[in-house]
């Protein structure tokens, strides 16, 4: 059972009230468990029965609804919780495709998604939305699939490889899947009132769904306000109790984010323990994790337990991953409870606090025991479209990564992108730099950094400087990630590597590179739009894991450098950022030059 | 400001965030007022804006939101809470229009309403429901419909003037101001799989409205849970606490009422107040008020105040009347809570516990001040052929009321109509009766009763008998309010005065009177659908109170004789009922004969 082949409530309504009623037989009844019910926050002997993908019967004692073919799972000791639900992640985040991502987080309990391919937008525009749409109905599971907003992220600072428009947004509202507007991360375009923004919001209200939200300032004053007047319905972004507390004070859902590299709930969960405010407008959300943590510490269940280990009531908890998720997107009888006519979502588990999962039942069949996925999760068949996006013209050379300095100059004065280690935001920094044979040179910690275009084929190569990795010998990394607009990144202390490093990934379609003295020394292969690959987690992980330990072999000193790597591009967060336009000051939000003088 | 009139949040939403930016002013501001925040359960020293009908700004400090033309209200010692929300009622009870029912409920502080205009539907059909919708539109605050589901409420036992049909469901799901199915009452046809039923919810559910429930059954077992499977979302027919705790088990919002005669509360808000139960799916309605509780007792207020008198919590029983019926109605991004974008529905009132209701704001504008409505609720131009509904072929004499003994008897044994004191129910009694001039005529408490056909001028008259009343002395009174088909009601002691009462009905065009000895002596005229007056609530409130003076002169004994009067041919709630087709044993759903034996 999938999205696409599951039938409404409506459609098998006949049936299941002839299971309740005892006329006809469930699929399958659960029984001996002790079951959560989060719309009263009890836990309950009842018994379950399940058919069409749906909850039949949920009480006291489903003996009526067994019949010869019923299979009866006996749960004696253990709980039936629903099934978790990420209320706001992105499936590129991790590397692999809906497919993949499905399969990787099932075993751990998620059986809903609220997806934003924002990454994809970027690359492919509503064609690849669609394709991640389509895939993502093919699971055996609930991903939903939120319609990216801001494509540019930076209008006029960066070159996506597809924009899109409010008739895009207006267009996706009516696919099957669409559950609302993906994060509105363009928060001072809407505090000015910026009318695309305004019109692609109005599209997802007047289709009656969710606009998502993404205020990352901490400034809650009038412009925090005016965000909120624009209609963004939640916010993740929250990094401490008064951000929670804003938030649900205005009538927005405060979702708190454990991913990979966000660490938001403990700081804000607190507004529940601590200040005992109502906690049903609490959600909680992983929003970025790549695939080494899904496969090494799990997903909604590490974001639960860390919930209970902050000190939230269990079934407090368990409600802000499952109806209150479901309740804010409008899905309260579709989803998120173990509840008649709902799909039959279900966790087996022996321990409310850790959370073991010991079943997996989704769209109301077995999909994982004791960690193993039981079921396929289909591939899509991706177009060539969506496999070839490394689009440049040529293969480089050494000569498109030089620098020339002003005529005659012996050292010169550039702006460089300082890394600061675990911090999105990077410095801006001045650095002199030696020109030889009338290039300038990186030195010590600075080394080169390019932009590769790969959209369109320009040809085109920004060359700038960024110091703060550490890497020592002849070395290049390159990555087709390259957060929001998503060209090459190719960072490296020779120019040599850099060409050899960016003309690899043209030639596997995408990924991450890493080159050390002309030689390949890792690589993860993402071939669907340079961002995702179609293998399994764990081979995915693995490879990112290689290519890590490779980074650190040639000298980086960093921690999480990857992801330092992928948003060096990231034009919307200060202090200085490469686009395919050039460098960008991202305190002023405008282009400025490399060189500063000679 | 109407909802016809009132701009959607996207169509304001530059100006909104103008406003709580600073960028332009606001029409209202209230300041000093203690602010409730139904999201968290807190109250705040804030301010509020209000533009176009809608929230601005709600924060600390509304100073930037004024400008010279803005309208600043100071509420120093007052508290500011949400407009009232009655979740579940209908109109046609109050025996008032829309429009005189929102000038008598607004000054009580309701500001929207969720009404089932089921009366008229039996007389009218859906251009009856289309009608009372229409003059919703247009009234100063939130009244939203539901289109009736159940017309007839019992198929085969009586002759409606209309029936709702599963595509009307379907054609009434794309107007304006409809917000869901009403009560599904036919719960043994959902639980029986009627497939009109199902047709109808699923018309409902695909419209991704609201499917209003009603379960009229103590029976929580396999039957509720097949009901529940069915589809319906909400229940108000619960009345112990047992009630509401399964109905919110099931993922369905349990309604908890304070009607005229309803007085389900106290029993079942201890499963919030002692149980300890998630009050996130508890919602407070009133279902049926007469017009003398709206003049004399209050509407949502009263059932508020109740609540807190119960020992709930006076913010949880406030999100029980605004919030969590807003979130039920998928509304909660439009009103139910004082946060930007929503309507500007607020009261203002010195005291959370007793509620005394200062002033009304609804929709963005003030439309009562200390009890006083001070705007317009528009009468729609209600046609002839709402206004012209007894229906009857001509005048009825004595003769119509006759009723003929078997040949030759002396006497007969005949079924009778028991009325019981302060219940729905009635009692299928057998009495022996005195036949003279070969007619059986009653005898002591045992009168006769009438349903005179008025829908389609057959000229039926079903005529039995009926104990109970107490009346004594030529007497009759007459009433085309008569549940659910609502032709007319004819009780009386003496045939002549029983054709006086039902031709002044027919002169008048509906309504309810009561003659004895030959003279008129109330009159409570309700032109509209012969259910409805558009005057205003203490008018009729003040005949319809002459009217139980002049039962009482009667002879009459019984509490609430009225509404006794009127339910007698309500043929699904048990023993004994008349209809057009003739008396209804409904305790096995059949028509029965009036004679016994001889």
């Amino acid at each position: 059972m999938s999205p696409e082949t599951l039938p409404s409530w409506p459609e098998v309504a006949a049936d299941l009230i002839a299971i309740a009623a005892g006329r006809a037989s469930a699929t399958t009844v659960i029984r001996g468990a002790k079951v959560a019910n989060v719309h009263t926050r009890e836990i309950l002997n009842w018994q379950i029965a399940i058919a069409h993908g749906r909850f039949a019967y949920v009480g006291p004692d489903a003996s009526h609804c067994i019949g010869p073919e019923t299979e009866v799972i006996e749960a004696e000791g253990l709980f039936a919780i629903p099934g978790l639900c990420d209320a706001h992640m992105h499936v590129e985040s991790g590397m692999l495709t809906p497919a993949e991502f499905c399969a990787a987080v099932i075993p751990h309990g998620t059986t809903a998604m609220f997806t934003d391919p924002h990454e994809i937008a970027n690359v492919l525009g509503l064609p690849g939305v669609r394709l991640m749409h389509d895939e993502a109905r093919m699971q055996p599971c609930s991903m939903f699939v939120q319609m990216p907003s801001c494509a540019p992220s930076a209008p006029g600072l960066e070159t996506t490889g597809h924009e899109i428009t409010p008739d895009d947004v207006a267009e996706a509202m009516a696919w099957p899947g669409i559950i609302g507007l993906g994060e509105m991360m363009n928060f001072p375009g809407v505090v000015h009132g910026d009318p695309k923004m305004l019109a692609e919001m109005a599209a997802t209200a007047r289709a009656g769904k969710t606009i998502g939200g993404h205020y990352a300032s901490p400034d809650l004053g009038p412009a925090f306000h005016a965000y909120v007047a624009g209609g963004p319905a939640d916010d993740h972004e929250g990094t401490c109790e008064a951000d929670a507390i804003a938030r649900v004070r205005q009538g927005m859902r405060s979702m708190m984010r454990l991913g990979s590299a966000w660490y938001d709930v403990e700081t804000q969960i607190t507004a529940v323990t601590e200040k005992g405010l109502d906690p049903r407008n609490f959600i909680l959300c992983t929003d970025d994790c790549m695939a080494g943590t899904l496969v090494n510490d799990g997903h909604m269940n590490r974001v639960y337990t860390h919930a209970v280990a902050c000190g939230c009531d269990p079934m407090v908890a368990l409600q802000m991953c499952t109806i209150n998720t479901a309740t804010h997107f409008g899905l309260e009888r579709e989803l998120g409870s173990i509840a008649p006519g709902r799909r039959a979502d279900v966790i087996l588990t022996s321990d409310l606090a850790t959370l073991p999962i010991h079943r997996v039942i989704a769209l109301g069949q077995t999909v994982a025991l004791d960690g193993k996925l039981v079921v396929d999760c289909p591939h899509l068949n991706w177009p060539g479209s969506a496999r070839d996006t490394v689009n440049m013209a040529r293969d480089l050379t050494d000569a498109d990564f030089e620098i020339a300095a002003p005529p005659g100059a012996n050292d010169a004065t550039v702006r460089v992108i300082g890394v600061v280690e675990n911090q999105a935001p990077t410095k801006a920094l001045s650095r002199d730099l030696p020109v030889r044979d009338g290039l300038i040179e990186g030195t010590g910690d600075t080394c080169q950094i390019a932009l590769v275009e790969r959209h369109r084929a320009t040809g085109g190569v920004v060359n700038a400087f960024v110091s703060g990795f550490g890497y020592s010998g002849p070395m290049a990394m390159a990555s087709t990630v390259a957060h929001d607009s998503h060209h090459m990144i190719v960072v490296g202390t020779d120019r040599a590597n850099m060409a050899l490093a960016a003309n690899r990934l043209r030639e596997v379609g995408g990924g991450v590179t890493l080159f050390a003295e002309g030689r390949e020394r890792a690589l993860v292969e993402l071939p669907i739009a340079g961002l995702m690959s179609d293998s399994p987690a764990a081979e995915v992980a693995a490879k990112a894991s290689a290519l890590m330990q490779a980074m650190r072999q040639a000298g980086c000193t960093l921690n999480n450098a990857y992801m330092q790597h992928s948003l060096l591009a990231l034009v919307v967060i200060p202090e200085l950022r490469i686009s395919d336009l050039g460098l960008v000051d991202v305190t002023k939000f405008e282009l400025t030059e490399l060189i500063e003088s000679t």
